[in-house]
């Protein structure tokens, strides 16, 4: 039997609360189809490493990581709010650098038991699975660059440059991962975020490869939106969307809007790809460290438990991801009276849920 | 009496239905408060005059419209949804530039007989008036430059690039608007969206320029949030907002999200100001010029009389301003059963609405 090996990077906050419940659905699961994973544990990239270190991450984080199967993780950030730079943050952009996750893909689905802020037109609430969208965002270039820099710094006349990288290299492969998506899925349809009417260079430069993929997916329903009035159609009509591709800025906004709009952004799961298996690929819930109930044991672990699934749907088991997101379904679905947290007008527990969907599976 | 001279551009599309119905309602305006208007119209800026003359705007455009005290602007796009780059709709971001339009004023408010996609936590509507925040925009540099180009251009290489600029006199001046701005209301209470911790080099020097801005506002509530978080807290928490500013990307962006949560995005308003008054400011409807509905006389007039309202007020008169926003929320409240375009489930026509909020004025 094949063992994968999972490296696990809790990070800080509710991270390490909510990662032993990710860790315990993952286990049920391998024992169930039986599958091999084998757990390192790591301890940085979060802030009390940063304390300890005056840096997020060893010297050698590359070695000790990079040779893993996946990487599992939790969330950093704790405890502050927002820093000044992102040194702080860096350690996830780091990842996806140096490990080439030039994908990163996130859910956005209505899930029993949880209530989106969103009503259909005429006032009444959308079933579960009524919204559900994929967001397939660029994770290494474009808008997020290190090129750039001040000018006349500390004068009246101060001003800063960043510049905005796309590479055809970059795009195409992003753009042929999410039309491969598209196909793969009942609807076959794919919208792309643009703003060319704007920003008038790199944008349409992204148009412009998104027509010339189309050409190779004529099975693909293709549609562009500008970002503006995409996140209006987004809050109106979220049920029209299936696949949703965006330049790493664009997908950033998106990817915390969707799951805002199906009322799951505490609990939606992220994957960051290296679609060739290179480098491992990253799995994290979208949620922070969250500061404010770290600490109570009172998170919600499904974010984390839910990209566990995602993991192993990327290292060949669906079965056991869709086994998994079903479990999930089950202890959601107020019907079956399972464990809710706080967040979820509950009363439970991390560990109650994360054992209850354990049990489900 | 002073007279001011107001520049008229329709545009194409709808925008040729609705303006009558807000020169309709200023005309109203301008009797009963005793304000001097003097319209003069033009036909450039819109798809006929592109198709006659190959450009958008006659060379001298700025002499023509450059000395009036504000122009009133239609809508244009018609009938192309996207085009492939700006030309076509270069010309609104042209009039930004050349006139120092340096701030985009958006409000977004819950009005009556208006359904908004969003509801309460408990699953409730909101009230009239339980939305409403102001989006203040950086509309002239930022991300939205001129800057970059195509390199290795057709082959496997291909990359573009394309730089944000951001100047402190260019992020000062639209903060100072925001804060004063903010000051003036009664929450006192002011947004900054930023994106430091992924735009590594512009948005943490945005955070310092609003830092530094605080300090001389102290009466001013300040808080920021990242743009892909603050777009989930529009959709979650509307109503904790009051003013919003933000860059020219982030600000697009935000004021289509924000009047799309209050169920607006077809009847909210939009002023392009000099806030020096050294150029015309511009006011026109967010919606664009609507190709599916053009030519049919039903499209919804209230985003370009709401528009009208906010050029009175920019204009001084406050006052007159109210009445308009009054005399509109009156003709949208069912409960006086007044005409509805077809966009809020009427029958009623353009002219309809347009006569009823000057008759209610
Ligand atoms: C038409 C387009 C260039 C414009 C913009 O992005 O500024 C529009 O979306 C707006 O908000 O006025
Ligand atoms: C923490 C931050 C740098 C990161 C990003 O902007 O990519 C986060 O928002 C995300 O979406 O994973």
């Amino acid at each position: 039997q094949r063992v994968h090996r999972i490296a696990v990077i809790p990070g800080d906050g509710i991270g390490t609360e909510v990662m032993p419940e990710g860790l315990r659905v993952l286990q049920a699961a391998a024992e169930r189809f039986g599958i091999g994973l084998a757990f390192d544990h790591f301890d940085f990239a979060c802030w009390p490493y940063y304390e300890r270190h005056g840096q997020m991450l060893p010297d050698d984080w590359r070695e000790r990581i990079g040779g893993h199967d996946a990487i599992f993780f939790g969330a950093v950030g704790w405890p502050a709010k927002i820093p000044d730079h992102v040194s702080l943050w860096g350690s996830l952009l780091q990842f996806r650098r140096a490990f080439d996750q030039y994908v990163n893909l996130r859910p956005a689905r209505l899930m029993p038991g949880v209530r989106s802020p969103l009503v259909r037109r005429d006032g009444t609430p959308r079933a579960p699975g009524e919204i559900d969208m994929l967001i397939v965002r660029e994770n290494t270039e474009g808008e997020y660059s290190s090129i750039g820099g001040r000018m006349f710094e500390g004068t009246e006349r101060e001003l800063v440059v960043q510049e905005t990288v796309m590479t055809r290299h970059g795009v195409d492969r992003v753009l042929r991962y999410a039309f491969e998506l598209a196909r793969s899925r009942p609807r076959k349809h794919l919208t792309s975020a643009t703003k060319s009417n704007g920003i008038a260079i790199t944008m349409p430069y992204w148009d412009e490869r998104v027509r010339a993929m189309a050409a190779a997916y004529p099975d693909v329903q293709v549609d562009q939106y500008h970002i503006d009035i995409l996140t209006a159609h987004f809050v109106q009509r979220p049920e029209a969307f299936d696949v949703v591709v965006a330049s790493n800025l664009f997908g950033d906004i998106l990817s915390d809007l969707a799951p805002a709009c199906t009322g799951t952004i505490g609990i939606a799961p992220s994957a960051n790809l290296n679609p060739e298996r290179r480098y491992p690929s990253l799995f994290e819930p979208v949620h922070g460290s969250a500061p404010d109930i770290a600490g109570r044991g009172i998170a919600n672990p499904i974010g984390q438990i839910w990209s566990g699934a995602l993991m192993l749907d990327f290292l060949g088991y669906r079965q056991a991801h869709d086994a998994i997101v079903r479990a999930i379904e089950v202890v959601l679905d107020p019907a079956n009276g399972g464990p809710r947290t706080p967040d979820l007008g509950g009363h439970a527990r991390t560990a109650d849920v994360g054992r209850a969907v354990a049990d489900a599976l």
